[in-house]
């Protein structure tokens, strides 16, 4: 099997944009394609994620606007990916199966969302409706169980099972927003304290307002192309050595446990046997913390740190930049921000710049392994993504 | 390469369902499971097809909701295709791309859809807008650009360029609803005449009410694994033999012509290359026919007829069950019915029925090599499947 790079990334500042899906697709896309230093019409195929352009504006079909802005028309198939917050790794996903199968020599990934009240004139109220499009039709949405409630109702159960309290939570917060102040692209600039978390309204409990991910819009990008053909090209490429995907069950009281997410740590199980990787080789990781309490079982799910641990963990430093397992670097969900479908590629943008060693004043030291882990509702889908520094 | 096979089909009736989206779902999978003869655990992964269930009934991540119906939670990823009206056919083309690269073996793919006002309460207004999501948001959308009119404007310029007339149109309807009388599980049983079409409402010139396909609600799946497990396997299994998929552009404006639709010629001219078949060797096709005149563009750019003869072709009944190329014996569109993300398998399922010999009084005699042409919004994505019968 053939190994597959990536060879060039891009992305938009996440945050407010007014501009159609078509044209943040390109600042990211056509940022990637020079980034890897390849011709346009060396790409054979284009994997778009997106979750929620239908039901927020109208706007679906996405692959011929977007090959147009390529200059692709009539030249490579499109096609767009919906799998809630974890549409673009699971387009990353298909994509990358594509070059290693030799199907395609390079292709371009990209994920792409428009979801901030201001960038869409639908109020927060009906976007929170049209997010929670994600839970169980029939046996949560009723309840009013949306993003929010789903990851409280884990989290809270993580208290009672492992001790896990308010405090632990609202470190992650503050680890993330002190990475996103780092990061240019970043939604939030500033720092926070412990004290302006658990000050903050209460959103889901346990979750306050700053244990939550914001509405966001943006865009990522990045080419694959086959490591040979990587070798021909200007950009610095990073190979991906690991990449698994697995699906589980809603409703969410169907699932196996109600304080953990076992169908990530099964992702991402699998994708440390293909990388022969162990978890405490892991230098550097993205994880999915659409909510603090999220990213303290993605780092379990990982087996970064023991189940139920996670807290404990986090608080102690361990997930810090200059801790054992630095997590979340570029401020996370949390405070990069989190258009719905641009999240999995914006994970491996990030990576990339960290195994390149050009993530400046937030660069994790000697980081030669990445790990990326996003996850789809309420950790229904999980994708666990393991990448190479450049040799 | 490995060769992929279809080696099991399944289909609800197309029409109105009331039923969840994950319930209609199983009833195809469950049917193209049983009729493959593979055991549940042997599907490697499940490419999902459906447009626009997050617009109409806020019903996104369908993953999750439809491996638990296949008892393969945890066991197995699911990833969902959203490219309008092809968005089935695309899922089956990467389906069948992970089948001849070796990543899979077996895997299943589904397409499923619904939109009637009847099954989803949402008024026909509101759907005609939600199904103008896959036109351009920004210079189609604005001026009321629907489906119809968008297919309207090309077949009233193929009109202009051709000759092609009002009566000829009407007599791809007649053809396809007699076709759709055979066919327990078309959405429409009755026969219609010439004076019948004509004689119905406007609904945007060139096309009148039966000019149009109808809302449908309804699943359609089928098992596609190697070609060596397939001999293991109870299912009389068709062989894939070409398969293309291209993407063009929107707006329509920009397209290369405003009176055919190229993208559609250039993926059957690859087809055709990759299955090495002639266009006059193809013994039966189901093509795309959301309006009549789409099916005239359509047995063109397939090169069934010549450029600017469809209409005269269709008149002089070429394309019936006992011409020269049977073009929609299951109904088409037209007649058996219309979910939107459902369409591109449920022409597998025919296709492989007619192979089969299984298709009772609406077969094709002497059916050996088949024909599939999905289209997605204004032909701006187009995919052509070549299918064998058993050997």
């Amino acid at each position: 099997m053939t190994i597959a790079s990536i060879t060039g990334v891009g992305m938009t500042p996440f945050g407010v944009h007014n501009e159609p899906l078509e044209e943040m697709f390109a600042d990211a896309a056509l940022a990637a394609i020079d980034d890897a230093g390849v011709d346009h019409d060396e790409i054979d195929s284009l994997y778009i994620g997106n979750a929620l352009g239908g039901a927020i504006e109208n706007e679906t079909h996405l692959g011929p606007k977007f090959v147009s802005y390529l200059g692709l028309s009539n030249e490579c198939p499109a096609q767009r990916y919906e799998d809630a917050c974890s549409s673009s790794a699971i387009a990353l996903k298909e994509a990358v199966r594509a070059v290693q199968s030799g199907c395609h020599e390079t292709v371009l990934v990209s994920g792409v969302e428009r979801c901030t009240p201001k960038g869409t004139d639908v109020d927060t109220e009906h976007l929170t409706k049209l997010f929670a499009s994600g839970s169980h039709k029939q046996y949560e949405q009723p309840l009013g169980m949306t993003s929010a409630s789903v990851f409280a109702l884990l989290t809270k159960r993580h208290m009672y099972e492992h001790g896990t309290n308010e405090r632990q939570l609202a470190e992650v917060a503050v680890k993330n927003h002190a990475n996103g102040a780092k990061n240019p692209r970043a939604q939030f600039a500033g720092e926070k304290t412990v004290e302006d978390v658990l000050d903050s309204p209460m959103i889901s409990d346990p979750f306050r307002l700053l244990d939550c991910c914001p509405f966001s819009d943006g865009a990522a990008a990045a080419v694959i192309t086959n490591a040979e053909s990587a070798e021909t090209h200007t950009g610095s490429s990073v190979n991906i050595v690991g990449l698994n995907h697995m699906t589980s069950t809603l409703p969410l009281a169907d699932q196996e446990t109600a304080f953990s997410t076992p169908v990530a740590r099964r992702a991402a199980n699998r994708a440390y046997r293909e990388a022969s990787v162990s978890p405490s080789s892991v230098d550097v990781a993205e994880v999915h913390d659409c909510f603090t309490g999220a990213e303290i079982m993605a780092i379990e799910a990982l087996d970064f740190v023991e189940e139920g641990h996670g807290g404990v963990a986090t608080a102690e430093g361990q997930t810090q930049l200059d801790g054992e397992i630095p997590v979340n670097p570029s401020g996370g969900l949390k405070a990069k921000g989190h258009p719905v479908g641009a999240t999995g590629i914006a994970q491996i943008v990030e990576l990339t710049d960290q195994l390149r060693g050009n993530a400046k004043n937030r660069q994790v030291e000697n980081a030669r392994t990445a790990l990326a882990h996003n996850v789809g509702g309420s950790a229904a889908s999980a994708v666990v993504t393991i990448m190479e520094a450049p040799t």
